[in-house]
């Protein structure tokens, strides 16, 4: 399937290339005690493509880099990564393997943004825009949680309990980048954007640091079967923050595009060192560090 | 030094992009008894580059993703990476980071052919095309037995003897990527082009299959300090073999463009099971297949 040439030949190219490279080590980003092989690949290939979503890009194509034990099912970890790239419109173009201790997979994902705004870039919030994320949170989290309590492998063990728990699980599995979130918000004018994978509080401060601005957020939406602590700090949703000085327009545009409309969460404020919600410091939370209980990383 | 945002941002484009991922792997790729991680991280980014260059393309950007133990010096990983970019023109506009047991850097580079005829894949190379090398072979993998030999790092120890020790350790701490050559090449109307990464005839190899030729060699340049042995199997020299139906052309294009010209080592053939230098089988000399002695893989 792969190209067999020194390098993979894309395009002809469409005005600027986005290019984002996103690594998943077996046992630091996936536990394969409870997620398949193909699981790890479909997230690999997902994660680095949501890259590409969150500046509000179209993906071109992929290269993975794979270095494994020689007893790696590379068969099934490729089926999960051909599976993504054909569900995310992404041919993996090229490759490298490698033995290795540990399995890691390294997806670099080439992309580009069709005419409209440029990239949206995460320093482009100002005072006063608003903030909404394209749907509720926490799920992914919470399907890991789901997966740990039944110590069955691939959701399907005895801590599956309900359709909650077995979309949660699914969540976790198999995530979604949202592209044509990216792409819709991009051209209805978002000043900034970022796609949770750390965890909410974590990516909205990456925003704040870099676009020089705090925040106050009113509510979150919290995924069936997930809490607001999984909202708050699970990473891996890949749901998209966007900052906007309209978000009637905003929620007009993904409306009128056929997608559910983005929810208000909050807006960004003058003071960079401000950043609540419903009035309490997120400090307090201990949900502004990624890499918490709620991810696999460690 | 890396841009903060969930993708780099790159272009605007130019015409086809290429796109190369290249892995190496502590152990496996580089000994680093023998070698420093600066040494392994310039190895890994030239590695990806010349790919570029076999293609007859320019290198745009690269970004790195590093896998490896928490103690990693990252610091002098991360310089030999960045000497590499410079000196290739090629910055590091991204990355990301994990942990994991082995070391494992992969280098994604995107690049592009500026004008001319496109980028030269290995499948072009017809019966009677003469077959060119742009350096004399086995630098790399001599410089690997120097040190070896002296089991010292860095190539200041005991095994080093004289001007061609040196020069063939720098050769495999430090090789570069063969770039204008390959432009100059792609635009002189190479037929196909590879570079010198598996081995000299394991990547000869690689071309006659995709071409669907065979080939003679007569003779090949080994360059100083060097065996036979090592300039047809030692790989990670990065010189390039180029096929054209107009050696002369190429060559005098090389020296208009103020570069060595190329060596003739022989002819592609319409019989594709024929692999011979100097009349002998190829097979007789047991270097089809990469990741020989000559080469730190296993």
């Amino acid at each position: 399937v792969w190209i067999g040439d020194d390098a993979a030949v894309l395009g002809p190219g469409h005005g600027r290339i986005l290019l984002t490279t996103d690594l998943s080590v077996a046992g630091v980003h996936a536990d394969l005690a409870l997620i398949g092989l193909d699981d790890l690949g479909w997230r690999a290939l997902a994660a680095a493509v949501s890259d590409v979503a969150a500046m509000g890009g179209r993906p071109d194509g992929a290269v993975v880099a794979v270095a494994g034990p020689p007893t790696t099912d590379l068969d099934l970890l490729y089926d999960g990564i051909a599976r993504a790239a054909e569900a995310h419109g992404c041919p993996v173009v090229g490759g490298d393997l490698s033995t290795s201790g540990d399995l890691v997979v390294a997806v670099t994902v080439t992309g580009h943004v069709d005419g409209g705004p440029g990239p949206v870039l995460r320093s482009g919030a100002g005072p006063g825009d608003a903030l909404l994320v394209t749907g509720p949170l926490g799920a992914g989290a919470a399907g890991l949680r789901v997966l740990r309590a039944g110590g069955a492998a691939l959701g399907t063990g005895p801590g599956v309990r309900s359709g909650e728990d077995l979309q949660a699980v699914m969540a976790h599995r198999r995530p979604w980048a949202r592209l044509a979130e990216g792409e819709t918000a991009r051209g209805a004018g978002a000043t900034a954007m970022i796609d949770v994978s750390d965890g909410l509080l974590a990516d909205l401060g990456h925003v704040a640091d870099a676009s020089g601005v705090g925040y106050r957020l009113e509510e979150v939406p919290v995924a069936p079967g997930a809490t607001i602590d999984e909202a708050l700090g699970g990473g891996e949703d890949y749901e998209l923050v966007v900052a906007t000085p309209d978000p009637v327009g905003l929620r007009s545009a993904f409306v009128d595009a056929g997608l559910r409309a983005p929810v208000v969460i909050g807006s960004c404020t003058a003071d960079p060192a401000e950043r609540t919600l419903a009035g309490t410091a997120t400090t307090a939370l201990g949900w502004e560090h990624p890499w918490g209980e709620g991810s696999m990383r460690t």
